[in-house]
């Protein structure tokens, strides 16, 4: 049957058709089944909701985002089915009980998935099973296969791609503004591209579209990394593997990483950006995702192997994540101090040392480096200033300001600083505390938003003297900040007797 | 901060408020964050949703149902903050870790699903984490308790209550129109309460509101159980142990039963209505939520000491569940099939048998027959006509017709035989099929859909001679419902030289 539809101007988080209640009972459906939305060329499953008023019998009404993602039109009219379960449901309880899936039942499981066939009980069902159950590697290769065919690839005409990742984790990680141009300058093709912040302060495409774009397309990262090395882009603007944004909305709301998961992810994308060695930083912390070195290895194993089954050559670093990397966090926060790092000021050790180890190996991987000597390389490049120069041109190329210093970069106007309470060593730095008050100061969406850092761990700090900054680009959002960061000391100082409340709220 | 709110006639699947953008990023929320909404003397866990002309900033809207059960009218503010993941996720991320959990966290976690604080999400992570990892018999005890304490308790003054209830999965289990009336002639309490259907044909709820009610108050099922003996009234209208159908709503798409949730749900709902005697029948089938008979009889030894831990004595019945209980399946069927069973005409065996060895183990129970001579008891009750006039009491009771008998039952006025293609004999029925065609007919809100057994397994048929009977209140619904018989044979019959199609959809 057909219905005229509506749309209504909500951008909603789940997929419905709100039917009239009449029509609905005439079809036998009842508010939460499922149905099979068909539009003109494309068509979406659909959770039923029911009115009396908002749509007439003989219409359905539909949210607006839904409404656009079926390209509708004023006066269309769409078909609706009840459908059954999709046929990946039974494999996703296949897994559930432990059974090793087929080549074909995760290229189902993904397919469903890209399709929007999934409901969030279902997704959710399929996350905490792999969870539970993991993965073999031949499973891992498949679901990394179809992850891939689920979106679109960079091709490169198999010239040599560069790209490294890091395994989440670590506040501050602003490595790839500095790593993306040393590579680049040494003539190597590194297309970027990086994340937002999911359950971190923000990711390297909310700090840089501070002063330029960072929504390239297909071909403009294709041109720029051929024109110009490299590009620093926001991976969710184009479409490779996009089933994983629709698996990380399940994940996220839990807070888990299923092991299996995150390798066909992370390979996934870079088997789509067309990679052929790859760099992978796995950050160890207590509160990173990869807790201790014994599991750090296991990924890097894994990688590795995975990277083969795919023709990538994968090396792996096991990095420090027990702290922050550099001593800024936010967005344009951590622009200015890459750039201090760029411009050959005297910056934090920890960031400088962290790029120029894994810039050199992928130096020593592109062969324009010899074994052992890519740090030093790397070093060479930054302190010739190709670096910086290099940073401008990717700046400049995605339409920021091709003159861009660490002296024009803006911070959050509103700014506090927190003092020590008392004389001591900073003993332990909490990365989620310290993401918690960024975010409250308004990151990742306002720019200015940030948290300052004036010592790390195992430095002295004297009572009554600044231990951190938070900034905010609002009065009240700092204040919020403040709050949380007097709730949650950032900080474990050591030599402090502090009356310590039991923390019951998850951080 | 507060809002204006209004309310959107959509009977919504999910709980949203809808916020303009602007406030929305006012708060730094984004789409699918979650929030608290708090009205005058209510509140409830909302997810974001967003739009720019529907609401103007400073107002927000949410569905009506959800504007319903928070109490709100007209020009009703409501108050909106960010909100945590409830602390309930962090324990059941622990059970998927596969460690016990404690009382506390069990308590919590039955707290947030039946104060809707978890998300589809979360809920289908909780349901897929106790499918995988069980539960061991302390944590299904303090399950069940914290079931029981999401809802009000039924109080009959310490009274001795009877009851009985069917681990589902038989199409045709009509027992509860014949059990309660016998068990309430022999003089003992027995207020049951039945579901409507969830994956099956039609609930008991569900047939017997096709001549009378069944949504009984607590009130109404106390006096009636008082005065006549017994009610046959849907649990469904009464709050007792409401966290099931939020988990059965995570459970249902999945096609899932874990087995400590099973155990604890059906034990909530027997200690809230009172019950100090309880009989289970377990019917084992290969279409079955229990399998095979090891199974059924871990299920019985579980029941019994869960039972025990509430002071409950459980006896269990193992029964067997590989075809129809009769020869009827659809409301007014069932209902007709039941009635001519307590008239004394010559019925379905299955029916009469099971029907008499349940009620005579709950009369040996009652001590109104002496051990091993229940059967025959019931039998005598049934014989002497006293259990057709104490249904007839019951369905008056509930506002229908107390000379009720089935000639005055209407069944489905469209109805076209099937008729054997071939001589042989029926080797096989298919229970889920059956349940798929008298859906397609309508069951279970058209009352007059159903489907009739000419034959039962090992009955012997002649070629051209009907084999069963679909009926349906419309023309439409038949031929719907006799193209899916088609498609799934409900019938498997020895002797017949088949072409099969492998059938790859669920059904």
């Amino acid at each position: 049957m057909s219905y005229k539809v509506k749309p209504i101007d909500i951008n909603a988080s789940h997929v419905s058709v709100i039917m009239n209640a009449e029509d609905a009972n005439g079809l036998g459906l009842s508010r939460t089944d499922r149905v099979k939305v068909m539009a003109r060329d494309r068509s979406i499953v659909a959770i039923l909701d029911s009115t009396r008023t908002i749509v007439e019998p003989g219409e359905v009404a539909i949210f607006k985002n839904t409404y656009d993602s079926l390209a509708l039109k004023e006066g269309d009219q769409v078909k609706i089915f009840p459908t059954e379960k999709p046929k990946s449901v039974e494999y996703i309880k296949k897994k559930m009980m432990g059974d090793e899936l087929s080549t074909k039942e995760i290229n189902l499981i993904i397919k469903d998935i890209s399709d929007n066939n999934l409901s969030d009980i279902e997704l959710s069902a399929y996350v905490t099973a792999i969870m539970i159950r993991d993965m073999n590697m031949r499973e891992v290769e498949d679901l990394t296969r179809a992850m891939v065919e689920s979106g679109t690839r960079l091709d490169f005409d198999n010239k040599p791609i560069f790209d490294f990742h890091s395994v989440g984790g670590v506040p501050g990680n602003k490595i790839t503004l500095i790593i993306v141009p040393i590579v680049a300058a040494a003539g190597l093709l590194i297309p970027k591209t990086s994340s937002r912040a999911i359950s971190s302060a923000c990711g390297t495409a909310d700090i840089l579209e501070a002063i330029c774009r960072v929504d390239l397309s297909i071909e403009e990262i294709k041109s720029q990394t051929e024109s110009i090395g490299g590009t620093i882009a926001w991976g969710g603007a184009v479409n490779i593997a996009p089933a994983d944004d629709i698996i990380i909305h399940a994940e996220y709301p839990l807070g888990i990483d299923p092991y299996p998961q995150v390798l066909a992810s992370v390979m996934a994308k870079k088997v789509a950006g067309g990679a052929k060695f790859l760099v992978m930083d796995i950050p160890i912390g207590e509160e990173s995702k990869v807790r201790d070195k014994e599991y750090g290895r296991r990924y890097a194993r894994d990688f590795i192997d995975l990277g083969h089954r795919f023709g990538i050559k994968v090396e792996c670093a096991i990095t420090y994540g027990d702290q922050p990397v550099g001593n800024a966090i936010g967005p344009t926060l951590e622009i200015k101090e890459a750039l201090e790092c760029l411009e050959g000021h005297d910056g934090p050790k920890s960031l400088l040392s962290k790029s120029l180890s894994l810039a050199g190996i992928i130096l020593e991987m592109g062969s324009v480096a010899l074994p052992g000597q890519g740090a030093q390389v790397a070093k060479r490049i930054l302190d010739s200033g190709a670096a910086l120069k290099k940073f401008r041109e990717i700046i400049k190329a995605q339409g920021g300001d091709g003159e861009i210093s660490s002296s024009k970069i803006m911070l959050g106007q509103f700014y506090e600083d927190i003092l020590a309470p008392q004389d001591g060593y900073i003993h332990r730095i909490f990365n989620r505390r310290i993401v918690k008050i960024v975010r409250a100061a308004g990151s990742p969406f306002e720019k200015g938003a940030g948290l300052y850092l004036y010592g790390k761990q195992g430095d002295k700090i004297e009572k009554g003297k600044p231990i951190f900054r938070i900034y905010s680009d609002s009065q009240s959002k700092l204040n919020t900040a403040k709050a949380v960061a007097l709730e949650y000391p950032p900080l474990d100082i050591e030599g402090m007797l502090l009356e310590r409340i039991p923390n019951i709220h998850t951080i």
